[in-house]
């Protein structure tokens, strides 16, 4: 039997996860953050009560096996300055199927058939939520709501919560997270895209429980929402929010690690092995070569050599 | 060889008459108005200089063979009270496929393969038309631009033109209407569905070149816009916009048409002979029954048994 992969996250970084892993012979399915209230999806949400498509959209372009108009028009973005400027053509369907099946996962399920989909696309909850956060900047708090406003604010995340508080997860991906050889939790923006899924507690109940290895990919930059978060605080922030969370192998690029130890040892407070690569892009620091992530994830996925 | 069939026209008349042809064993071509400046087509156009897709649309949607959440989808209209509500989500991923393949022709392909459908559907040009009429009201003459403002003046068509006042029709269409066996013009509304095919210099020119036999189906009522013009004078006006138009067959409602002698001596000036038969929806007056048609054309299209 193919071994079953589940990829937690949102946006690109986990685009850049789904796309390393559809090239191995597994049976994947991706568990998408729906909190983000920015571009398209923002401007959807502000007058519809839907789960923001945007994500789920990432998450299936990452794993359609077209390469077409079809998949192209799914992906592109309007121009022009009026009412459709900026929203994708892909959030559109998906907000339509949203309507006319009138429930999330059956939308991404179909937008899945037409893009001929390797793998499974879940939403994490199949209402909309919002991430709030206090955020401790020149010695102040303040309560900051919305993904991407907590994604671009200045200081340091002391707390983050959803609200609704305790969102009932997609039961589908409670489901496939029970069902999992292995779990990857990240890249992607710590706080509004990896986090947030460690909030809903169904969702950590069962990434907690789950008979699974786990996989934990680092970051390459600090992105404005960590700032001043190290590596290893990044691996210590999931054991805030999910005091039972384990794993098994943690992926970080050599050069944007740097000095290895602190990491090492973040990493073996959750009971895992530190596995360094090359696994940014060409001359980039902010985003993975997906080619290059798959080379690191490869020996895992297919020989469990976790160091446990 | 399967007969090739070719209906010109828009809205929901051509889907009429889509729905009835294609269950017959031809080879089938679309050819719809790009005049429509009305709801989501309408708004599309104010900002974006697009073919309008909302009759496009229909008419794929009559030939889709699909029967799922993609075509549901497609023809599915947001509500709501936002910039959305009202667009058709084949309508905007219409306009899509017309942003990223930078035609007309080559996007509604692409719809028709996304909604499997049977037969060939074409803009009539490839580029947005505008229609302008002088209407006679009251005495007094007056000059209405645009396909939604025609359709709902009071008042006679004196003169129907183009803005362009001469656009290039779409080379596919020529190309179908040269090899076509059969030309059906109509149902729909006459003066913004009908007649601006034959207000394309080169539309008109093919048609009135082509070797097909040509059927006219007649409407059941009289529109606003055809407000005062009998059945009969809806002949005599594709003369008067095209003065080399000839016909095999009329088709008209044998209820709507009342007492035969004038239709039948208009279609006769035409060349055609007038077949009645009980071609409305049961119980309406202002709809096509497909089913009904599709019966009244069978005979005619399967066996040229034509009356010239």
């Amino acid at each position: 039997m193919r071994r079953r992969v589940v990829a937690l996250g949102g946006g690109k970084g986990l685009s850049a996860a789904l796309k390393a892993l559809r090239g191995f012979d597994v049976d994947l399915t991706a568990i998408v953050t729906v909190a983000d209230d920015g571009g398209s999806s923002g401007r959807l949400r502000e007058t519809r009560d839907l789960v923001p498509p945007g994500d789920l959209r990432k998450a299936l372009i990452a794993l359609s096996r077209r390469d077409d108009e079809l998949s192209e028009v799914f992906a592109h973005r309007f121009g022009g300055d009026d009412s459709l400027a900026g929203h994708a053509v892909g959030n559109l369907l998906l907000a339509g199927l949203m309507d006319t099946l009138g429930d999330p996962v059956a939308a991404v399920e179909a937008a899945a058939r037409m893009l001929n989909v390797d793998g499974r696309v879940l939403p994490m909850a199949t209402v909309p939520l919002d991430i709030e956060a206090e955020i401790e900047f020149e010695r102040e708090s303040r309560v900051v709501r919305g993904q991407h406003a907590v994604a671009v604010s200045d200081g340091i995340v002391r707390h983050l919560r959803l609200h609704p508080a305790a969102p009932k997860a997609c039961p589908q991906a409670l489901d496939a997270i029970a069902a999992a050889d292995w779990l990857i939790l990240g890249p992607g923006s710590w706080y509004t895209s990896v986090i947030p899924h460690l909030l809903v507690p169904d969702l950590r109940d069962a990434i907690e429980a789950s008979p699974a290895r786990r996989v934990v990919v680092l970051n390459l930059t600090r992105e404005n929402e960590t700032d001043g978060l190290s590596l290893a605080e990044h691996l210590v922030a999931l054991r805030a929010y999910s005091p039972g969370f384990t794993a098994d192998v943690v992926v970080a690029d050599t050069q944007a690690t740097g000095e290895p130890e602190p990491v090492a040892r973040a990493a073996q407070s959750l009971g895992a092995r530190l596995l360094l690569a090359p696994v940014a892009a060409s001359g980039r620091c902010d985003r993975h070569d997906w080619r290059a992530l798959a080379d690191a994830l490869r020996p895992v996925i297919d020989h469990a050599e976790v160091g446990k």
